[in-house]
């Protein structure tokens, strides 16, 4: 499946686009309305390799930031995930599931707290603005909630650090994991995060400003030189080994956080007074039926996983693979899956039922892939 | 530009994809975090002159239903928009600017009244659902909001009606504008309503149940095939010319419905209590600023349009075009842009600063174009 992507304003042209057709890019997503490119003409595989090895510039800024300020901007955080960050520290990142009052998943974005009245979200795929606005504005709080012009480049693969030291100052490399720190750049002082849609290490810049767009991928691409940089994407064979999710592909409304693995972010011992809170409580009281699991399958590399795929225990629905991949390292297809409780212990034999048609053989597996 | 759209679970297949790709679907967008079929293959001018002539039939079920009902759910709804809608009967559809709080559009659906406590709205591109849930939990509301198994399909074109009414019985011809009827398909009760984004007529069947969709098409296709029926899609040429705006195209947040001549739905008198009236009042007040226009413009065809284009009259920024396209008819081009209050007079001359580095002649125009 290669089909066009029809553009229009409304598919909205990043500050990082224009350099991103410069470096060849040849396939785009689409997230938070906004172009995410996904392929620059080489293979998944080779930027998999290239990654582990060297490091990449990615265009990320459709993960927009939900800016939330104001008296009651804690409050409204905190009302909103199951996760107690009553004791977050500004310059600190989280992890934190949003839910809505079923504990299904609205969002999992990354909150960086920026002052004790003002947050940021990190989002994936939905309009977590809209749902903020909403509740804000029906429950009568006083914060502000808007969109800044705020845009993150990411810079991933294990010489990003040394890329960016070089940059940017040394002083970057004593940001811990999951912490942020500033940078100078163009005579503006820019937020710069340890984190990223990989394992590999690196560090995504929160560009303040869309118009030093094309300067700041500049400065990172001639800094990269001497590094093998390359334009890249967060990619789909390192993302699912690592067992890194992605909302609207493993994860939906449908789904609690209980069900990735992600109940020890979740506080539902009282201390917490969150949306889902009670309904979190009474799946975690039940016990619950499915989780999160990796797949290993044979057959060849899989095509291209657009629709939920069944795994099956003979003739039994198990679970549905929501991502696949072939991996290059595994020489086998790595896919993640829901797996009913019965059958999610590693090993367990299954069939996956593929798009084309075929059967194949594979079994559970723990995550990340290994 | 024709770059590729790389295929995920996240953007989400409709009941119809399997049919638009056995038709020959060659090009996406994609809304509400699902796929659009945009193109089969010919040209935009070929498929604007089919569409004025016979009959097409689209995919649109992106325009995704946020189903609200309960006792609130009237309330809910007339909370949301500055339209009156307490005189609304069953069986009837209105559009509805959504705003928040400042009077910025954060939608702008087709609101489908189905009972006194249940409603849908058939939305354009932003998570509807998340605010209305949103607003109904932070004001502890009861309602119950979702999104259902509903996915329309639109016939459109002058032979829409009969093919529909030789298909599903001739009492479809007596379903007026804007309002929806029901039809009996494959032993399921399914409502139709006569509406759709271009003006050449048709309607739109609201599929409930998304296995029935190849079924519904292969009906249709069928029973078209007299009336050289041809799938399509909604088409940038109609829309332009017949003045339909797009939300995430001419309107976003930063904009208000007065300037897009939709004042004309909304009841800021008092007798409406909703969101924005605070805001819309204000600003109808003190009389806005700018407000949608038509744009006809030289230089042979111009680029697709998927980043404003400075509209200027001498060295002043009095407009921008979100939504531009060549007309066969016209024989000029034909764009949409807000313009500011001094200059919006039709007829008013005015230079277009294309993304391909042209300066192109041309002239205000009224909607929709002539």
């Amino acid at each position: 499946m290669a089909d066009g992507l029809n553009f229009s304003r409304r598919l909205r042209r990043t500050p990082f686009t224009a350099s991103a057709e410069k470096a060849g890019v040849t396939g785009f997503s689409v997230v938070n309305h906004m172009l995410l490119p996904k392929s620059y003409g080489r293979s998944v595989e080779e930027d998999y390799w290239h990654l582990r090895e060297h490091v990449q510039v990615w265009d990320v800024a459709c993960q927009r930031q939900v800016q939330i300020q104001g008296p009651d901007a804690a409050w409204l955080v905190q009302w909103m995930t199951p996760r107690d960050i009553s004791h977050a520290k500004v310059g600190e990142c989280f992890y934190v599931p949003i839910t809505d009052d079923t504990g299904g998943m609205v969002n999992d974005p990354v909150l960086l707290k920026l002052a004790e009245d003002r947050f940021w979200l990190s989002t994936a795929d939905s309009d977590l603005l809209l749902f903020a606005k909403g509740l804000a504005l029906g429950r009568g709080l006083e914060v502000t909630i808007d969109e800044p012009d705020v845009s993150p480049l990411a810079i991933q693969g294990p010489k990003a650090e040394t890329l960016l030291a070089d940059l940017f100052g040394a002083h970057i490399r004593d940001i811990g994991f999951f912490k942020f720190g500033w940078i100078d750049f163009s005579g503006t002082r820019q937020l710069i995060a340890r984190s990223g849609y990989s394992l590999q290490g690196g560090f995504e810049i929160y560009l303040d400003g869309g118009h030093l767009g094309g300067d700041l991928w500049n400065a990172v691409w001639q800094a990269g030189q001497t590094f093998e940089i390359a334009p890249g994407c967060p990619n789909l064979i390192e993302r699912i080994e690592a067992g890194l999710l992605s909302y609207g592909n493993e994860m939906t409304r449908e789904n609690t956080p209980l069900e990735f693995g992600i109940a020890k972010f979740c506080s539902l011992d009282g201390s917490v007074d969150c949306l889902g809170r009670e309904a979190l409580l009474r799946a975690a009281e039940t016990g619950i039926s499915r989780q999160i699991r990796g797949v290993l399958f044979d057959g060849g590399p899989c095509p291209t996983c657009a629709e939920p795929w069944p795994v099956r225990v003979d003739a039994r629905l198990v679970g549905q693979i929501t991502s696949a991949v072939w991996s290059p390292r595994l020489k086998r297809n790595v896919g993640l899956s829901l797996i009913d409780r019965s059958f999610w212990d590693a090993g367990q034999a299954v069939t996956v039922h593929s798009v084309d048609g075929t059967t194949r053989d594979g079994e559970v597996s723990d995550l990340p892939f290994t």
